[in-house]
């Protein structure tokens, strides 16, 4: 028997509004015993002192604990982005999976959580094979193999003032004392964990403290969020398989830079969306848009110079979302879109991956 | 003799950084006596206390006045409009003009300045009026007729703590206390002055104090700047003339909200862009894109929210102009947009015009 | 038989770390079922989408649930104040009220909530009268005549874009459609309630919107503080009551701008704190300090012009936690003090007033 | 003949506001001949792009070139620091130097100009010597010894993303990559340069890059700060020299941390300000505060937690400087303080040196 991924895509009041999944569960168009993740665009800065994620987490716990067995929320995994500059729109990603009939392939999905992450291992070579650890077994789960995986989220963990006393305390010293430069490198890390899970950079490549240093290393696939509400990793993979089925198809793309829009439009393409448009008619076979936005670390996008990483008021990675928002937005015409920002070793620097789910354009009997 | 108008975009690398217009003057690509306007997206903040606006004033004005007879930097208009978030790249917009010779129509400009707006009648009909005048006034230097204006650039001032004191210390009292929002009072005035020599609204339909008031009045037309750096307002006039000669052209779109491109690349399609897109080819072509960004006030794109105006740490015009310009990116492939934020009764709530300078397709000769 | 109140003054490592507080009731020094208040300084921006205040709740809840008997944490007034801007130190103030023994006079306190607050009324008369009425109910609680009140903590709610469609769906129109100036709006008008009830200010001053009108109608003895997360007001008084016992007292000062620590020394003098400076060897009888901070409307302290109303990119109630905490802390030499922006209608324009709990200097059998 | 400095205070009503600079000239109140140095507190964030820094230089270079002869405005050391958070009034502080007569002791004055710092050599050992020589030199221009130097101003250059490309091209690799960080990294080996040349600091106890490294090795005399404006360091030096006459004294002190205030005090007593305080009517004899303001790195002030260094949406040195700013604020009733933030290596971490300039309580014969 096959399995069956469902996707709802929810509107949010605050990050903690989970009326949506309730009036979900309660028309019976979600199952909550068969929910595997739920992602969230919540609206906070995004960077170190972010709660919204945290209070996301703390929403959903508290919905879905009288709803499942004792320690059924824990299974789920939760991975909150933040940050919704520009007309991004906050949301809920829900995934569910469960035994279905008929033939693939069709959207999979597998979930991991690592062992918990010492402070000073992150951005480090442990950092890396903890996370490809983490992806494997998610594959493992999902029953994909490395090259039909379209697309890995990962979300980890950053530093804090205390996190680096405590290290210190115990003799070991951080990659880095800086808690906002500790969300990229945990990022880095985990991406170049994912992309050695997935056969895109060989072992041998990776030194002892490879996040931040050679970019020319980096996942087409993945893409990796920190945020300060967990000290491990949540690892969610995706892809295609024949032994899924049900409505849902996945594709990717990597964008080289904020505004390269053309290879998400070719994607769009083979999705069945004509013109590599999401036009009106079309719009709710759009199940999910997952991005990552970042500044080109050289300050320039096509020769011309970009003022993200010399303004000291507004961090870089909220310029980055807001703008790929814009030009995402531009082509699919939501707002309701899951861009995350800071995408070192996630594509080419200055670029990110991009992940469509969509409805299949025909018909398939499920 | 008919006249001809010119226009170079070029990089800065800080607000006062006039090397590049320097550079044009040596290599006699730029004539200072002709030039009639120079535009500026500045690396600030673009609300109250963005000095980069004042910063790039005074360096134009620095490198004018040794190569202009005295007073000649005084006839310059200069607007500067700050706020490069996303990937916006900061330049310089120089607009000139001289006899030409050939035939029309094409590009044509004209300019014009306003007396000195007291404080109190910021936001009031006395403001609307003044800069009704002026564009009046600028569009008879330009020989142009209200129908052939496809866009109208205004700067405009604001309210500071000081320039408050004053009126109250008059016995007036400005329409608000509230700097920043005073910035939005004055744009809309401006634009809706605008509207009214533009014959796009009619005058028993203002009131006293018309500014955001009735968000349905706009222009289609206009795009206002508020700055701190001058205190009446500097109106530059565009369209097409068939007095007027030389190699460009323009048009213009309205957005009806911040990912609306499709009158954009309709636009586009006018103007000779295959498919309503810029490609790498034709990217030379493309001369300017001036457009204005806004949040919607009813928190909403498309029926999804947005957190543009409840974010209390990036204010929403930042927001705006990183989103627009992301949308407006992917469309042309370039990020030295002139996208300025604010667009109070220019286009819909929530959206805003947009013109499009460009080489014409067919040689002409001139 | 008089009641005896409490005060514990705790850490926080995050707005949902409660780990203080379960180790006082472990270690017997808190006991749950007496809790009648929790303050909180959580680290957010304190302004709108300031979602700490929300996330501190949900772990307050969360904590105290398990503890009482049904419904028993709905009884506690949760007055989280976010901003811990400059040094100011994340804390909680657990305050309570039991039965106890001995002679007067000590601190009171009482607390009491408001129905919900129509929108449309925010910065209205009704939001004044429907505050004085609570405040009168606190009072009554605690057995408090208006003249030994020394300080009425209210929270209060605010407009969100949600919240001012939902009124004009039902043709109501609130005071603004800004969302940060409605916290402005329904700190003042509730400062009014809390004036008027204490009798500072005459029913007849007061004119059907009398927030942000007159500053100099306020009151001495009222901080209000606006969130996200609440859509009533939750009221906390508290003064020197002769029927009330234990090892507290309470005293209050106004200061008359950001700087003037001079009421506040003579304050901390009343309290035996030597030449009105907290030493290091009296810091432990500091129990709590709690302020109002906020910018001057006329952007002058002293006659000296200050920026905080005119910064675009910080909101002037950050500048003034920060500094007014640096004021405070200089002279107590305490960071963990609770100091809450916008002080519209709580002291002079510019200034606000300012509680000092303390335990008394001479022991006082209990 | 001895020499006699002059210290005007003057406020701005923006960066290029030198109108109180003009009517002192007017009035004879500032001859334009003998001034030295001129400092200002600049209402930009104080950070990597603040332009009002240049915004000032600009301003007061067109002020100075037509009252000086050709050259003259180049000799006036301009230390132009930004941001006024909390209640900072944007101010002017203008120092001359002139022919006096009359005995010492009394406030000495000495500038100096390092050359061009290559962006490779920032925070590096290289750094270090070259500020150590500028302020030899500056010591030797006021004949001043290092003990009685009790000020050294030191503004020094930062990376930008284009200087870091450059220094690439060169085949040299910049310290750092991160802007922001680039200012600490300037500010602490400027404060280690001061520290070698004072003799507080041994030369064998620095490495190769020892910005950043032994926060325990610092100036208790030197305060630097970063601005975009230059490339190579500004050095004033101050201190009491038998040499000078007049009636201006210096005296500092160091903080502990941002709310030690009791050095000051102490300092402000040897003044003469009678308690430590600065009463209303002594309030025209201080003539200049000058403080550094930092945000401890271990997160921590007095064992409690501060949010400095994880607040993502304000840079740590705004914070502390509104902060300090308010503790000196109270202690000296003024607001026009020159508080600079980012004290590396100036003061014990998290504290900063302070210097006081006063007119002498006794009148001295001039």
């Amino acid at each position: 028997m096959s399995r069956r991924a469902d996707l709802l895509r929810l509107p949010m009041s605050a990050p903690d509004d989970v009326s949506a999944l309730a009036a979900a569960v309660a028309e019976g168009r979600l199952d909550p015993s068969a929910v595997v993740a739920v992602f969230a665009k919540t609206e906070g800065n995004g960077c170190v002192n972010d709660f919204t994620r945290a209070l996301g987490v703390h929403a959903l716990r508290a919905f879905f604990a009288p709803l499942l067995p004792p320690g059924g929320a824990d299974r789920i995994a939760m991975v909150m982005s933040g940050g919704t500059e520009g007309g991004l729109s906050p949301h809920w990603l829900v995934f569910s999976a469960a035994p279905g009939e008929g033939t693939g392939p069709a959207l999979a999905i597998g979930q991991a959580r690592t062992p918990v992450l010492p402070p000073e291992h992150l951005g480090r070579r442990e950092q890396v094979d903890l996370v490809a650890a983490g992806v494997r077994a998610a594959m493992t789960e999902a029953a994909l193999c490395p090259e039909n995986v379209h697309y890995v989220q990962v979300k980890c963990p950053l530093l804090t003032s205390e996190r680096i006393l405590d290290a210190r305390a115990r003799g070991a010293e951080p990659l880095t004392a800086d808690t906002l430069k500790s969300m990229g490198l945990s990022r880095g890390a985990s991406a170049l964990g994912a992309a050695l899970a997935l056969g895109e950079v060989p072992d041998e490549a990776l030194g002892a403290a490879p996040a931040g240093r050679d970019l020319s290393l980096y996942s087409r696939r993945c893409g990796a969020s920190a945020g300060v509400e967990l000290l491990d990793h949540e690892i969610v993979v995706m892809g295609m398989s024949p032994d899924w089925t049900g409505p849902l198809v996945i594709d990717h793309a990597v964008m080289a830079d904020g505004i390269d829009v053309d290879p998400v439009a070719e994607c769009l393409e083979r999705l069945g969306f004509a013109g590599g448009r999401v036009r009106e008619a079309d719009r709710g076979r759009l199940a999910a848009v997952l991005a990552k936005a970042e500044a080109s670390s050289d300050g320039l996008i096509r020769g011309h110079r970009h003022t993200m990483l010399t303004d000291s008021d507004i961090s870089a990675t909220r310029h980055a979302r807001g703008f790929v928002a814009g030009a995402l937005g531009g082509l699919t015409g939501l707002t309701d879109l899951f861009v995350s920002g800071g995408a070192e070793h996630q594509g080419p620097d200055g670029g990110g991956p991009v992940a469509v789910i969509a409805r299949a354009v025909t018909a398939r009997r499920v």
